[in-house]
């Protein structure tokens, strides 16, 4: 089976213009078949901002109204998609852009309402690869923006993380998948703030340990529940690190499996 | 040889939001292969104006400059394209959206200054149809908006009636290519006030005399250009009407042939 890398890069590259430009040139000479997914960054908030529209907070969780879901439409599937797949023809990577309509590739439904309702935010119940998969097997990228549908008509806001795991478990019966998270960090740490403890390698059974020793909690929770979800779901193996470790393999990050 | 046709709507259709539903459900059920290209509309003006964007205009045409070409892609390959695709999608009409960076598709210049600058707006030279014929024989519908690049990652805004006659060129090696322009009125009217003195049949010969007469001049003779274009690089043939005339064959409109 061919190996495919999906890897997803956050804001911390898509706000900084010279990190986003030396992510897409290297991401560029990452051997095919590779798919790229994207997140949103701070244009999204800015724009809401210059436009006078009034972000909805709940908990610390922004609200996804009609006039939010049309700004994260506008700023994620047009402006930083488009400038990327822009970026990468000019490094010789044959991209095209995707949100989940694209292809009906991901399909998604609208987040139960519980004790609150985020709005227009999608949770992914279906991904579709037959396309990609020919799109693949002929030398293009596919970038994805966190844009996802319901096949009647409706786009949904859907994290970014999980649109690259189901991504990733999509393709995982085709292609020997690895996924790629890169951030700002070196990896999991176990201490917060020293980049340098860098946790090199976590299985399903040392993950629980961590979690009961409280050295994965607040944000880092969710991310590798994730990843382990994707790798319970036959995804080879899953890199949490800076985006050097795409390319250099002496570079510290965390690696998990099974 | 496969018939491919090309259809292109312009803002009319796009700003009225029961029309462009209407149209949507007509389209998806238009026989594969075919192609959607759209303009903009008055989406891009309106968030200008929301953002306080100067609109800079030279003898009535705009000039895109930066924050203008951000907006535009943000509107038309956003918003747009992507309400545009997930609602196909819903009509079971398999889309996926395109600017022409997306699979390298189409290449543009910066215009060249002569009296003016008109900013990042680009001029087709050259179309890639390999990746889009992959996609057409595989029965995916392409949905381009108007945006075009010029391999080096800078976006250009480009005549959303000069795409859909490039891509019709393009394509012209491999289908048997028609192309429909819908617009607003019944076609290309012998008096401009009267939408029943539809001119039903143009070719070559009787254009020259329309355009000598005098019958065909302003906003036309640029749009008609763009079709004569297309003819004498191997499009089949030409129709410019209302959306009615895709699929009743009674429906009065334009048919253009060499």
């Amino acid at each position: 089976m061919k190996t495919l890398k999906v890897i997803k890069i956050g804001g911390n590259i898509i706000d900084n213009e010279g990190a986003l430009h030396s992510f897409l040139e290297i991401f560029a000479k990452i051997e095919s078949p590779k798919i790229l997914v994207h997140g949103g960054g701070k244009l999204a908030t800015q724009l809401t901002q210059q436009m006078n529209v009034e972000v909805k907070m709940f908990e610390g969780r922004r609200i996804t109204d009609a006039q939010t879901l049309d700004i994260i439409t506008m700023v994620y599937a047009g402006k930083i998609n488009k400038s990327i797949v822009a970026k990468l023809q000019a490094n010789h990577c044959n991209a095209i852009g995707f949100s989940g309509a694209d292809g009906n590739t991901i399909v998604s439904i609208k987040r139960p309402v519980e004790s609150i309702d985020y709005g227009y935010v999608g949770d992914v119940v279906k991904v579709n690869t037959d396309t990609l998969v020919i799109l693949l097997n002929n030398g293009v990228t596919p970038v994805f923006c966190a844009i996802t549908h319901d096949e009647n008509g409706q786009l949904f806001n859907t994290n970014a993380d999980t649109i690259a795991s189901e991504l990733s478990i999509g393709f995982a019966q085709k292609f020997k998948v690895e996924l790629y998270y890169c951030f700002e960090k070196n990896g999991v740490l176990k201490n917060v703030n020293d980049d340098h403890s860098v946790i090199q390698h976590i299985d399903s059974k040392t993950y629980k340990g961590l979690i009961d020793e409280g050295i994965i909690a607040d944000g880092m929770l969710p991310k590798l529940n994730n990843c382990f979800h994707a790798i319970n779901h036959h995804v080879n193996k899953v890199c949490i690190g800076k985006p050097e470790m795409l390319f250099n393999d002496n570079s510290k990050h965390t690696t998990l499996t099974k």
